[in-house]
């Protein structure tokens, strides 16, 4: 039994802080009578304090009526996840935030509240521990986590802010899907590239694609697919 | 005393392997006495085979009379390294060159024969493996390295490939400045932004940018410079 939104990123362009989500967010807060989130600031974007990255939320959601706390705050902080009916896990630098979660011995306990039902929420890299480890990350390495692996809360792995070879580019840098396919070389795991404002939810055995676009699904020795609005990735696992 | 050559990449835009190099790369040859290249192809650009990288190498420059051996070829891996004359690491992923180095133990003995004067070149991976750790590639972590620590043979880490913003882009992943900011909220090593067609030529104590191109200096808690060629690199450390 899982309940998870599975976001892309936080911010689209041009737009503010979640707002692009906002509304289907806020009619799922309803559906499951959540009006408290507890927040995971640990991937820190930009090296902002928690306490500034747990407000930027709380102006977000606590007009609506939604009440945030930062795990950073609480003490017993696996205690905190066990009892939240909510979870967020906001994007940033994901080896910053894996660091934070083993060091702290997190990673486990989230993946446990997750399939008891808790629902989660994760953008960018918050969404990247939503599979089964953290190789297919775009993010820097500027911390070393004593291990890459994640919650496997799904059966692949996430590329958030898939990006499309830029046309014309003279840079020699590898393009997204290059280095997809490099994964597929030593790992055998699925991969969705979801594209900025595409995300996934996910109620028990469903997970499907929302939003504006669609989704580029690798597959180890497999040309790449592109599938659509409504697709349902558990298919693929 | 070092004797090296640090390069962004092996390719520039619209030219073959190697080519925009090459000029350079056969006046030290000469100036050194190498006729031998040890070539370390672990890094696997696409998931290439040692084989085909290698022959890569070779025919670029056998036809200058430099015999290129593959490292994965010799049975005393070590040794080899020791006897060398010349070594050349290829690009590829940075995770997979160096988790393959330190597999095999062999880390330690490339920083030794660095620092005793044979003469190494990088590109790119091969290059990221000059500073003191991985922590400033560009590259997806595909796998997992038991450490991110590389040979320290430069003071300094390098960030290869090194790409400005692009105006007008509506993506919202971190720029590649923004990044190395976010590596130095955690760490407080110099990094060099080394664009395509820059490299650093290492002799002794000096540590010179050569190239068409300004490189971009980042020091924690200071506005990044932009040194022009003939900068000394050694001055920072």
């Amino acid at each position: 039994m899982r309940n998870m939104i599975v976001a892309s990123t936080s911010t689209i362009h041009g737009s503010g802080y979640l707002q692009y989500l906002l509304e289907d967010l806020l009619t799922v807060f309803k559906e499951e009578n959540i009006t408290d989130l507890l927040f995971i600031p640990f991937a820190r974007p930009g090296g902002i304090s928690h306490d500034a990255y747990t407000q930027k939320v709380h102006q977000v959601l606590q007009p609506h009526g939604i009440s945030v706390t930062g795990l950073h705050t609480v003490e017993d902080k696996e205690d905190a996840l066990l009892q939240a009916t909510a979870i967020f896990t906001g994007g940033g630098n994901t080896f910053q935030l894996v660091k934070a979660l083993h060091d702290i011995e997190l990673m486990a306990s989230l993946r446990k509240v997750i399939f008891n039902g808790t629902f989660y929420m994760g953008t960018s890299a918050g969404s990247n521990i939503c599979g089964l480890n953290m190789r297919t990350t775009n993010d820097m390495p500027i911390v070393e986590p004593v291990t890459f692996k994640t919650t496997g809360a799904l059966g692949y792995n996430i590329n958030p802010h898939y990006l499309d070879p830029i046309k014309g580019s003279t840079h020699m840098g590898e393009t997204r899907e290059q280095r997809i396919k490099e994964f597929h070389f030593y790992n055998a795991i699925p991969v969705i590239g979801l594209r900025e404002g595409s995300y996934i939810r996910v109620k028990n055995d469903q997970e499907i694609l929302h939003g504006p676009h669609t989704a580029r699904v690798f597959l180890k020795d497999q040309e790449p697919l592109e599938v659509k609005t409504g697709y349902n990735f558990a298919q693929l696992v």
